[in-house]
C-alpha cells in the first residue's frame, strides 16, 4: 500500500462493523471457507461477500480459491499495525500525563519549602 | 455529550479518517481549543467541526465550552478499549498458532520415534 495513513483508514473502517468484527473473531480460531463463515450469519450471501471484500481490501484477511472453495484467513500483522497506532497515541498521552504529575509534585514541594521558611522567620 | 461506553463500531469509524487521526495525535499532547486544533488544517470550519462531532460521539474525545471557547481533550480509556479488542483477536490467533506448532512438533517427534524403531528391526 503506497500510503500508510490511507491503509490505516481502510483497516479501521473494516473494523467499524459488528459483522466484520465477528468474522475476524471466527478467523482468529483458524482459516475457514466462505460458506462455513457465512453459515452463522442471517444474511444473504452477496451482502456477506461485500463484508469479506472490505476486510480483504483492508488487508485484515486474505483469501485463496482452490477448485470451487474459497478459504479465508486472518492477517494478524495488519491488526498489529492498527493496535500499534492506538498504542502510540496512548503513549504520547501517558508521557504528557507523567510530565504533568511530576510538575505538580515539584510545585507541591516548592510550596512546602516556602511554608517551612515562613515558619522559621521570627 | 459523548457516551463513555460508546460502541466499538463508532470508535473504529472515528479512527477511519486521516484528519480525525491527526486530531487524536494533536490531542495526545494535551487539550486544545477548537480554533487552535483547526488552524493547521486546510479545511472550512464546518467540515472540521463534523470531524470533531464524530470523534466526540464515539467517545474518543470530549469537549467543554467556557465562555466562547470550546476546548477538546482526548479520552484515552476509549482508545484503550479499541486497542484491547484488537489485542484479544491477536491473542486468540497466536494461541492457535502456538497449539499448531506444538502439534506439528509432536507429529515430528512421533515420526522420529517410528523411524528409530524401524532401524532397530532386523
Amino acid at each position: 500500500m503506497a500510503n500508510q495513513y490511507a491503509h490505516l483508514s481502510e483497516v479501521f473502517y473494516a473494523l467499524a462493523d459488528p459483522t466484520r468484527r465477528a468474522i475476524v473473531g471466527v478467523l482468529g480460531r483458524g482459516p475457514a471457507s466462505v460458506s462455513a463463515l457465512a453459515a452463522p450469519f442471517a444474511m444473504a450471501l452477496p451482502s456477506f461477500m461485500k463484508h469479506l471484500c472490505v476486510l480483504e481490501r483492508s488487508g485484515v484477511i486474505r483469501s485463496n480459491k482452490v477448485g470451487r472453495v474459497r478459504t479465508c484467513e486472518l492477517r494478524p500483522k495488519t491488526l498489529s499495525r492498527a493496535e500499534q497506532w492506538i498504542a502510540e497515541q496512548r503513549a504520547v498521552w501517558e508521557a504528557r500525563t507523567d510530565r504533568m504529575s511530576a510538575f505538580a509534585e515539584r510545585l507541591h514541594q516548592e510550596d512546602l519549602s516556602r511554608d517551612k521558611r515562613k515558619h522559621r522567620q521570627p
